[in-house]
């Protein structure tokens, strides 16, 4: 079994690192926060007797040999960068549950025939710069890496620009490690664990996302002195979208989600109708034939809904990826060793992406839950239990070591 | 007659302070490029034989003295700041033009029994610093000036500390100065004059304003993981609310405008449903039973609509004053100066908000407008001709010596 007071005093410690303003934390990706949480967890891994690889999109690998030379690695991990206003477990649990596991091994000196991988993903959260779990995405090759490095952030700064400035481009190539497996430890960040009161989701599916980037462009007058009949009122376009994603995703319920969660309007001044909204449309469902449909009941409808009140509609897919379905394997050996331990489970899709949906395309998968509370996440008051997160941890370190072969 | 093409230069070298991106300018209130174009001002006014005076508003005072000590002064002027994507001609005409008109009655020698004023008054907009006509407001006793210093910019920027910053505190007390009359010139801001053909707006009447200063708090969260009914989407209640001020505002046509301009959205991120918009309502009729009637419709129907879907709406009066009906014996100075100089005219009403509407109520005041190409205002493409500026300045000249008895 794991030290869950060990793994909580590692969760306390790392969100002193970039400390939010309600509780939580702004560690965004590439920042000097980011940076800082870095050097703290690669001291962190080398104290546990790992040596630390780091590729060119800043990912970090931490190595625990194996007995066998040949033997693939089992991976572990998930990312430790935070939203603007994010909470201290979303991914953080994921990498620092992977170190409690390896410092776990490292007290009882156990071996394994493969040798087994921690990893910190770079830019899981994609808010700094979308897409989301980019890193991951460019080392399961669904992303170039140039591409990735031309990311921009608000302010016009570039991902490669900002991994260079924090000193993390690392000389491996990205994607050139094989895997033999991996498993990425999560909160749940949805209500449905806690509601039905289980330790653990083993998590056989997660959901596809489409990310509409949209511009909705009018024309920009006067608040006063502009008649009505001549206004383009590009602020009456996000409206009327933002309504018709909440419809279209109500419409395959439970199977689906929609909602607008970044918008710029340009000039933003209180007397000025909005000339130009942009703004990101996310939709998700964990069936590719409701992804579908979504879709097309967009590109139908939204552009038509523009016209009507004389603005335009332009947008391109600026994030997107198809339900994952998990390796059976993998998530049977998570099921194997929540029933063995002792933990109460049920089987689970996961709501939000993570790097494991990527990594499943180039490896076998799989992810395990735990429960937060209220399901609140991307919020500084997302909250889990010690015991949550220990469970979560023990479940990682059997499961691994089930594939590490011990 | 002004000297139309000198009145064109000084617009053009105006226009190269604080050149906005798109052809017009980004002059905003008490920024470097506002001090730097009230310098360029001072002197033009000084080199037409006026004295400058300033008070602790930063309002500008350019004094030409009149032949009877006794007599209070005529003032004419407008406003010389811009919104951040401006045009070169709002607010920037009326100064420039009463500067022609200055440096006409220089030219021609001419003397009047009461001294004329030219006045730039400090933040018209209202952009940067809510609300809009904030310094012509507290010279009207609308406003305690401690409060208009306590006005904060998106930066949390105090206006006092920024008018200290660019050295425009001077040491009038605001309101001292008695008026025997005002007069500001403006471009029209909207489309009727072009429409009609006519080369002059008699201003009688003003539209009254409110801006409401919205905040729709929802819970911000996981756009991914958090099921649909568990939502509690603050975008939706912007989206609700910007249909509700537009179907409002469409109630009382052609009475009535209504829409919302500035929107910040926290904490704008792809994958986090917002938790909380912020958003400005500007509603504007030149009937004050239409601005009630307005008001309370919004008061009755935008919390419903936000309750329904599980988010709650505050909101506060963040500007605002009753539709002015200008001075009889001033606008009618107005009127007789166009006809006699042989320029087309009739009468309308403002659609924006003006210091005129302000002073009126404290002083004798009208307005002149000319025309602007397709409406266009608060855009950098704004446009006007030279013509059309040169009859503005023309008439204001006119109704100005008039009303300061030569
Ligand atoms: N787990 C998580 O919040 N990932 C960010 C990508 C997403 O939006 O789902
Ligand atoms: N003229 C003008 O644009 N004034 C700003 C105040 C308003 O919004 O009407």
């Amino acid at each position: 079994k794991i030290n869950g007071d060990r793994l909580w005093d590692s969760l306390m410690d790392m969100a002193k690192i970039g400390p939010g303003i309600a509780g939580g934390n702004n560690r965004q990706t590439l920042t000097d926060a980011d940076a800082e949480g870095r050097a703290v967890f690669q001291k962190w891994c080398e104290d546990a007797g790992c040596t630390m690889g780091v590729d060119k999109m800043g990912n970090m690998f931490a190595t625990r040999p194996g007995t066998d030379p040949e033997a693939l690695p089992v991976y572990m991990g998930s990312h430790l960068d935070t939203q603007p206003t994010g909470g201290k477990y979303d991914g953080v649990l994921g990498v620092l549950g992977g170190l409690e596991a390896l410092r776990t091994m490292q007290d009882l000196g156990v071996k394994t025939k493969h040798p087994i991988v921690l990893t910190n993903w770079t830019n899981e959260e994609g808010t700094r710069f979308a897409p989301a779990m980019l890193a991951s995405g460019v080392f399961a090759g669904k992303h170039e890496m140039d591409w990735a490095y031309d990311r921009v952030d608000a302010e016009g700064k570039t991902f490669g620009d900002e991994l260079k400035r924090i000193g993390w481009v690392g000389d491996e190539e990205v994607g050139a490690r094989k895997m033999h497996a991996m498993f990425e430890l999560h909160i749940e960040q949805g209500p449905i664990l806690e509601a039905e009161g289980k330790d653990i989701g083993v998590v056989t599916h997660g959901q596809g996302l489409r990310w509409i980037e949209c511009t909705v462009t009018g024309k920009e007058s006067h608040t006063g002195s502009t008649p009505m009949p001549m206004r383009k009122n590009a602020g009456r376009g996000l409206a009327l979208i933002t309504e018709l994603v909440h419809e279209i995703a109500m419409k395959h319920q439970p199977n689906s989600v929609g909602a607008i969660g970044h918008i710029d309007v340009y000039p933003n001044s209180r007397n000025i109708i909005p000339g130009r909204v942009v703004f990101t449309v996310d939709f998700r469902s964990h069936l590719q034939d409701v992804i579908d449909a979504m879709m097309a009941e967009f590109e139908e409808k939204a552009p038509k809904l523009c016209e009507e009140i004389g603005v335009s509609l332009e947008w391109k897919i600026s994030g997107q990826f198809d339900p994952p379905a998990f390796d059976e394997n993998c998530v049977n050996a998570v099921r194997d060793a929540a029933e063995r331990l002792g933990y109460s489970h049920m089987d689970i899709v996961s709501g939000a992406g993570h790097d494991a949906c990527w990594i499943n395309d180039v490896a076998p998968t799989a992810m395990i839950m735990c429960p937060c509370v209220d399901g609140l996440s991307h919020n500084e008051a997302e909250d889990i239990s010690k015991e949550w997160a220990a469970a979560g941890a023990d479940v990682l370190l059997h499961a691994v070591l089930d594939t590490a072969e011990v």
